[in-house]
């Protein structure tokens, strides 16, 4: 545990793209899903969905999904990350409610925010990951078993790392806030 | 500031329905969009935009565009709270990187993420805030002035609270957390 601050926390957290061979316990998974767990979602109806994935055989697998995006360069570093953790959504969740009239959207942006906190939860713990989101949907889909109702949003590789990449610029606040209107 | 560990801020946050009249100060402000500025985007592109609603005219606009949908309840809570976010998003800011392949679903996971740290922030200084994402987008779009490269996100009421509503249960992560396939 790093014990920061949150306005540390957030500041500390970066994509990381080298981990070491130390392997992720069941506890700091847990941790983790946890804080993911917690996120809020339109009428609290929880779309998010998580399958945790550590074999050498299935982690190719899911390498391999990034590797089929026309135009656009293999992720590599994601093989060297004992677990990674793939995010779904489920669209049908909202089914009834006044939210439904927007489901599909509803449940990239509740899932989305369920990826923050647990990319905030892993640097909390010292450790790192990266919120990949270009794949191949269909290869993943085929490969994980994963069912038509549920849409892969993010691939996201965890581990331990003594990475020392620097957090990236951010532009200012007075280039992105408004104020009354625009 | 409340100083919880981060696992206890997330589960502390939860949507708040009543507000004080309690000012909202600049230096709580800018703690709020701080730690939403931070929030990771696909290539670092930055596309989330946030305009500050204080003015009782603008506030009342901005409640209306949540009167204008068909089938769903006008959220009038909003109109207590003394400062009201609104979250855009821009997708054209993927233009020629290689996530721009699906540079609309990046741009709303990404403004997803921010509001995320947004709302954890808002939690830490003990505050309280809620994200609504059901609004006529055209309606706030001509009344603040929203150019048509910007989607509204959410609007997000924040205020001062004495709220004792409790965070709502989730399902347990055996529901919700799968192992090397579903």
């Amino acid at each position: 545990m790093i014990n920061l601050e949150f306005s540390e926390l957030v500041k500390k957290r970066r994509s990381i793209h080298f981990y070491t061979d130390e392997p992720v316990t069941e506890d700091e998974l847990n941790y983790i899903l946890e804080a993911a767990r917690w996120a809020p979602s339109a009428g609290n109806v929880q779309p998010t969905r998580f399958i945790v994935v550590r074999k050498e055989e299935t982690r190719q697998k899911v390498w391999k999904s990034t590797t089929k995006i026309k135009g656009v360069n293999p992720q590599n570093f994601i093989l060297k990350a004992p677990v990674h953790i793939i995010v779904l959504t489920e669209p049908t969740a909202y089914k009834g409610r006044q939210s439904q009239v927007k489901s599909e959207l509803f449940s990239i942006q509740d899932s989305s925010a369920a990826i923050m906190n647990l990319l905030l939860a892993v640097t909390d713990l010292g450790m790192g990951a990266c919120w990949v989101g270009l794949f191949n949907q269909e290869s993943l889909r085929e490969d994980l078993q994963i069912p038509s109702y549920l849409i892969p949003v993010a691939i996201i590789p965890v581990g331990h790392t003594q990475s020392k990449e620097k957090p990236r610029k951010r532009k200012p606040l007075k280039d992105i806030v408004f104020y009354e209107t625009m």
